[in-house]
């Protein structure tokens, strides 16, 4: 293998075979490629994109790179649901537990914070003693006791994308659809699923803002993971505002036990319930959406979803008693009102602004390995369109001390704007759903 | 300086400033930027392309990372020529005496082979003795004595092109011409030259065969060379066949005397004196072509020039003895004629076929510090639009043995094509003028 003729070949817009696939990224994995030729395969591939069968083979090269989860043998469907990243999305957090309720293996490996968003992994290691670095032999067995487990990647799980990934994030090749497609389904396949269900953000606050990224991201996406004999769907959902009303990572499971209770925030409720309907559905635990939402409201309702978040955090080392006291969780050194600076409607909420906000008030990395402080952060309790009035509070900041109230007023004074006008560019909440079969517009 | 949002604006199309380039480059040479990050940045560049400022920086910037010869004070105009590389290329060889003839100091630094194109450092080196790494006061002194010296990059000259010249090599980023552009003047602006003649190829033996490309690349030398204060012009010339009869280094040694002494094959001398004329115009020395070719013609008839290449080869500690008896060059183990395979016209003389063909035997580098034969090679002693008769002897291999021998016939059957008609894509020697003023078509 000559690699320097793979990359030409790449550059000119001419595709490498599957074999050429494998070889490179195994030999890239073992060092035996430089980093050097990496990078400028990387770049070239941002340019000139892959053609399907070529992001097929590289999505299976970097998946064997590593071990996978095997389930079966076991009596339930295995479904996970992935995000592309957002900011105040925790879904996953109230998904996890809900759906497992309902008869569905739920093996969630998730990542840290990318950005400007928040990690679940993070978010649930603000719980005193969660601990997600689960083996895959302790999760497989959580899994068959209580039907859930909740861990961050493993090492042994696709290491080729590990070694890619701190490649991308240095030679500006993040934002291909390709490669975050190639990274993404490459962890998740290794989870062993039978069905994926994505969350495809859009707005302001993704990754890839345009609703056409979104859609070519989540056909991607459908088509790699069909490849594989995993049935995926994606939704495309609004990030052009935060969702919820909580951002920071203990105030985010403080309000995924508010909304495992059924006291959630409106728009949190509909994009996670829309994305559980979807994980029953593929589960084949309900045969039509209706059904299957009436399952999930009664596992709310029976009080059964919060009582399997509690048995998670005990599987996995944590203090269950925040489920009962969330005052357990870790409490922000001082907290301050933030008021609507005019009468008028609310314009924005930009969730990168809050969310750059966070990392500058301590609770999110600059490099990795930083340590973060998992109280900081924002709830904001409007959404663009919300009538205020001049001194009405709209939000609060949580933050170390008194130059990160400073820091976090800031930040909600440059967020949310208020004007005369309706806003007319807010984003439905769920707007797409992209299956093998097609895209259905839904608002 | 962050280096991935520098990469990250050229990959969207944007241009760095002049001081994000010279720090750039800086920080490359001085091992702080890693190899990968100046990988994706350059296959950037190959997408994207360099405005005319950044540029003029990123060539200043490799330039300023070495050191300069200064000729000032000096009694003569300093100028010299640079070729794209081609096969059976052997210009440089002629015209460095030559000029030096007519008044013009010539302080000729050049190349070794590069792909399947011969350098005329290694050319030089065929002659027993003669020593081409010289250092820049003993190329000073030389030029201040004898008018001209003929010298290999010396490794004070511009360090940061030599380290981003060997990563291009490795990651498919060598064929952009704002890189070529950077790499070739940032040399040979070190050189101190008040002029430069261009020898652009063109034609399927040249790195960049479409005169569009050739075009562009002129008017981009001529601009950063003009932007530097140093005159430059180019001439186009055909490399759709190799330039004169002999390819292989002691056989284009032998041809370049015939040429010094009036002997030389027609192409060779209508190229060589169309070089030569430019120079002798550039440095004032001579007033119109017509005059300029008299003196050119003068320093050949009278001797002067042969007598000028026998003084280099004297100062470079060279065996000066092969002028007289070129027998002293190294010598072929196995020499064979190559017959014409049918009557008819010949159609084609393929420089890449010859010129790989040349490595094949030996001849040339697979690797950097390959050792080469000297002695194999071709003489082609026929030209596309050539009439020849089957069985008619039309060129000769020069190979170290009988497999060598075998593998050069094999060469010479794919290279000389035969057909019945005249072929009507036949390049014309020196197709067109580029200077400041323009591009004036020649023929």
């Amino acid at each position: 293998m000559v690699v320097a003729s793979l990359i030409e070949r790449k550059r000119d817009g001419g595709a490498l075979t599957a074999g050429e696939w494998a070889a490179l990224i195994e030999a890239f994995a073992a060092d035996r490629v430089p980093r050097y030729q990496m990078a400028a395969m990387l770049m070239a591939i941002l340019w000139r994109g892959l053609a399907p069968a070529e992001l097929q083979a590289m999505t299976d090269a970097m998946l064997n790179s590593g071990a996978r989860l095997d389930f079966s043998g076991l009596d339930r469907p295995v479904v996970d649901k992935h995000s592309t990243g957002g900011v105040g999305d925790k879904t996953s957090l109230i998904l996890a537990p809900l759906v497992a309720c309902c008869g569905v293996a739920v093996p969630m490996m998730s990542g840290r914070g990318l950005g400007h968003t928040g990690g679940t992994v993070d978010k649930l290691e603000s719980i005193p003693g969660f601990r997600t670095g689960l083996s895959l032999d302790e999760t497989r067995a959580q899994v068959e006791r209580i039907g859930v487990a909740m861990l961050s990647q493993t090492p042994e799980i696709a290491p080729a994308d590990r070694k890619l990934y701190a490649l991308r994030d240095v030679t500006a090749t993040v934002e291909s659809i390709p490669l975050i497609c190639a990274s993404i389904m490459s962890k998740k396949l290794a989870e062993g699923l039978g069905g994926l269900v994505l969350d495809v953000k859009t707005g302001s606050g993704a990754f890839l803002p345009s609703i056409d990224d979104g859609l070519e991201l989540a056909r991607t996406m459908i088509r790699v993971g069909e490849g594989h004999g995993c049935r995926t769907v994606a939704l495309l959902t609004a990030m052009d505002r935060p969702l919820g009303r909580a951002m920071g990572h203990a105030l985010e499971i403080e309000e995924s036990l508010q909304a495992l209770e059924g006291k959630g925030p409106d728009d949190l409720v509909t994009v996670t319930m829309a994305l559980a309907v979807e994980m029953l559905l593929m589960a084949g635990v309900a045969d039509t959406a209706v059904r299957a939402r009436e399952q999930l409201d009664r596992a709310i309702e029976s009080g059964q979803a919060l009582a399997r978040f509690r048995e998670v955090i005990e599987a996995q080392g944590g203090d269950a008693a925040i489920v009962d006291d969330p005052s357990r969780l870790p409490q922000a050194g001082a907290v301050e009102l933030f008021h609507a600076p005019e009468d008028g409607i609310v314009q924005t909420v930009l969730p990168r602004v809050l969310g750059r906000a966070i990392i500058a008030l301590g609770g999110g990395r600059e490099e990795v390995g930083d340590a973060i402080d998992p109280a900081v952060g924002f709830v904001v309790t409007v959404k663009p369109g919300d009538r205020v009035r001049r001194g009405q509070p709209v939000g609060s900041v949580f933050a170390a001390d008194q130059a990160g109230i400073t820091l976090g007023q800031d930040a909600l004074a440059e967020a949310i704007r208020v004007g005369p006008n309706m806003p007319h560019d807010v984003r439905p909440l769920v707007s797409h759903r992209v299956s093998p079969g097609g895209v259905e517009e839904l608002a």
